[in-house]
């Protein structure tokens, strides 16, 4: 199977990488990727970078950028960071991917337990995760062909220790409980379906 | 208490504006108003309109644009009516009005069943209603001076009927159902809640 991951050189993406190309061709993107450079936030990016990869089998997406910070400096500027990244670079990645993924394909998006458990400083966050979400579940009715899409929706993970004074009480999630939750996507045949690595 | 109803000549802010000024003062708005015009697209002229307005008690927010329309239609640029309307429009009626509503005052945004019920065509409506409620949960936990937050999320509503045909299966909600669903967010004690009125 040939699988696109976006976001290949962050700490989900590095791991998943290295997991699934035992069995599998890997093809890593990420913005600063000197072959396959990939700008969420641009369409135009993510069509070229399709172009160059031509037919696939899944994608998966581990990119979210989003604001994080303190709410008085939340405003409509600080929130576009979530809107083009996580949510309309994600959401742009199926719009146009569905042109050349292979019958049968999936695409695997990336959201995250604050869809539903907010933090503070992670408003943006629980906004554009919510938003991928609810539009997986309307994607999911709409494409053709057999292509499916899920999302897995994590909550603090293992390999990003910085993040837990943020996330009080969330236990962290395994590395493996999170390629876990991608396996189910990409291996499985469902479709519109959240899945909660844990 | 005074009331500012959002959207206030289309088919819910009508409805809703009738009944609450029986005992409110209510302030309406909407894109086409002579006296207090608001374009929720934009933030400028979502400030001025709160500058005009001064201090309030209440928001109610029933405006929510959208694409509605094939799937092969959807791509960014259509994308961008439901994130800058529905999504945006209504996260900067909050961003923007924190700073002018009294204490203990309430915001109620609107959202639907399409969060988690899609139809075809409506995936714009289903990604921009589920960014809100993330946002509205997410604002409970920041908004200070004991200002709340909800959201009314109704299915298909009673004097509605040319949307019908597009959700089979639903049971519309009746407009005293839906006003009591704003009634619950304005006049109660919630926050954070995705209410939905059935």
């Amino acid at each position: 199977m040939k699988i696109i991951v976006v976001g290949a050189s962050g700490t989900m993406g590095t791991y998943l990488c290295n997991e699934f190309e035992k069995e599998h061709q890997v093809v890593r993107t990420d913005r600063g990727n000197a072959e396959l450079p990939l700008d969420i936030t641009s369409p135009e990016s993510i069509e070229n970078m399709y172009r160059k990869v031509g037919a696939f089998d899944a994608l998966i997406s581990t990119a979210g950028p989003s604001f994080v910070g303190l709410w008085k400096d939340l405003d409509d500027a600080a929130f576009r960071k979530g809107v083009e990244g996580k949510m309309m670079g994600q959401i742009n990645l199926v719009l146009i991917g569905q042109h050349y993924i292979n019958p049968k394909g999936s695409f695997t998006l990336i959201t995250g337990a604050l869809t539903y458990e907010p933090q503070k400083n992670f408003a943006n966050a629980s906004a554009a995760n919510a938003a991928v979400e609810g539009f997986v579940r309307a994607a999911a009715i709409e494409l053709e062909r057999g292509i499916r899409i899920n999302a897995v929706s994590p909550s603090v993970i293992e390999n990003s220790p910085h993040y837990f004074p943020f996330f009080p009480g969330e236990i962290p999630v395994t590395m493996k409980q999170l390629e876990y939750g991608f396996r189910k996507s990409v291996f499985g045949a469902n479709t519109g379906q959240i899945i909660k690595p844990c």
